[in-house]
């Protein structure tokens, strides 16, 4: 198949053409370059949501409500879980086994674990050329499901239109880190498990914790709204306040050019090394390289500037 | 100050030198890559710890305890707490000075938090630096905190000597993530704050989780520790689990070889990032690709591929 036919597949919504296309990405290969070059133009229609929180606060069950009530607004969904230590374990692969039976036989549903296959680094953009790739496609919504709070998910969540950040009740500590840390990426707060005992002291302490953010006039402040997703209570309220966000931040200047610069970024990065790889005698010096680091024979900058040197 | 004198300040463990040394390399600045490769030659002598979980579970009481413990066994101790989302909120500066105070007046302790200043990426590369100038100055034991399990948090964790992941009871979806996870990136487990109840269950699950896993003869076995780090319980026999595991793969080549081609492709991609952006012409190139991105004018690859082009 062609990198056009399968373009024309992916716009025409093929869910064949669309689960090679992401396996194109996650391959970090030219011929992904070349597709995401051909879909890009045809981008931009989705609203992309992420959602980040701990292991165990429920995210799963949150976002398969989300996709329910989404198609009940007649809205098409994908969903890209990021999984970035499933090259180690596999475990994605199972994971999305499981996801699509809730939407099994829904075409308007699109499941998809990304995963590096073997690659160091790289999947924050495989993550995001999957987003355009559905977005081509025509979805509607691309929720983004991400692990933790580190940096690769940082970088994910600046290129979402809105981020959610999931809690749970009765992680005190939780709340402590979240005022020292990832408050500023939460454009939305959920408390999930809400029926817990604690949920209304976690909201408190989050709202308490936003009360010390400064904001001007007529900036978005971060709702904090309570789900129970195994019951699907609070789903709605929770897409009224992410089409209303997105709604007001539709023409954000800004938050468009930091997400072309993550993207731009993090695609040079790649293309380099990748370009590297491919020539032989630039894959012979990155061989080399990593043996001398290991002797310490060499310091990485050292080896970084000999390699670029070469290259040309 | 030259880089020759700071890099002779950093061996000679003078505490402002290796301060100014590590927010070089946080910088990403090229006297940073300098000072590097001076004292690259000199590193390899400290022990690197990597010490990952979730926010709550009690990462830094843990690591308080294990450099006390290290201290009471004579290492100097370096500790490089990880925290991605602190451009945003400046968070980690009030985390140093709470956890200096445990330590105060000690010159064999040396505490900083890691955050990238303004840049987007490269946290993982400014760590990683940061580890190889305390290890030149002569610090016995870097203990490196991350939270989550993201991405940059497992390219952190593969640069280490010994990845310890630390879970709390109760969490028995955490143990599930860990299922289809991050057990693989775990030489030693954690269960903190074992006065809790379930801290037996969590030590079985997690034990159930890893004879799942196909262990070949003469393969490290990753323990299951029980700690209550708030009382110095168990952080004995924790710091004996980790001399025993470094001491068994001192000379694993496959590790070593991994960490320095982890090592070697984040400086490739942060010194490709950081020539662009010193030269005018590339940096206009730069600046011009993510509007027209933002314009969705022209897809990443294509604009990564024209500013390659450029820089020759």
């Amino acid at each position: 198949m062609t990198i056009e036919s399968l373009a024309e597949g992916v716009i025409a919504r093929d869910q064949r053409a669309m689960a090679r296309a992401i396996t194109l990405v996650e391959n970090v290969s030219p011929e992904g370059a070349t597709l995401i070059g051909r879909l890009f133009g045809r981008s931009g229609g989705a609203k992309i949501i992420g959602v980040t929180g701990a292991p165990g606060v429920g995210k799963s069950t949150l976002v398969d409500g989300m996709t329910t009530e989404w198609r009940r607004r007649n809205r098409t969904v994908g969903i890209l879980a990021v999984d970035p230590t499933s090259p180690f374990s596999g475990g994605a692969v199972l994971g999305d086994r499981i996801r699509m039976q809730s939407h099994a036989g829904d075409s308007g549903v699109y499941v998809r674990s990304m995963a590096t296959r073997g690659h160091l680094g790289g999947l924050a953009q495989a993550t995001n050329d999957a987003a355009v790739i559905l977005d081509a496609a025509g979805t509607d919504v691309v929720i983004v499901e991400t692990v933790g709070v580190g940096q690769g998910e940082v970088d994910i969540v600046r290129t979402a239109d809105v981020s959610i950040v999931v809690m749970v009740p009765g992680a005190g500590d939780d709340v402590q880190a979240i005022k020292a840390g990832i408050m500023e990426i939460a454009d939305i707060f959920v408390v999930n498990k809400a029926d817990r005992e604690g949920a209304d002291r976690a909201v408190s302490e989050i709202e308490a914790a936003l009360m010390l953010h400064e904001y001007a006039d007529g900036d978005w402040r971060p709702p904090v709204l309570k789900t129970e997703a195994a019951r699907s209570t609070g789903v709605n309220a929770l897409l009224d306040a992410v089409e209303q966000f997105v709604e007001c931040h539709e023409h954000d200047r800004d938050r468009l050019r930091v997400r072309a610069e993550v993207r731009l970024r993090e695609t040079l990065s790649g293309q380099l090394i990748a370009s590297l790889e491919r020539r032989d005698d630039t894959r012979a010096a990155l061989e080399d390289a990593v043996e001398r680091i290991a002797r310490r024979d060499i310091d990485p900058y050292t080896a970084a500037a000999e390699i670029m040197e070469r290259a040309g």
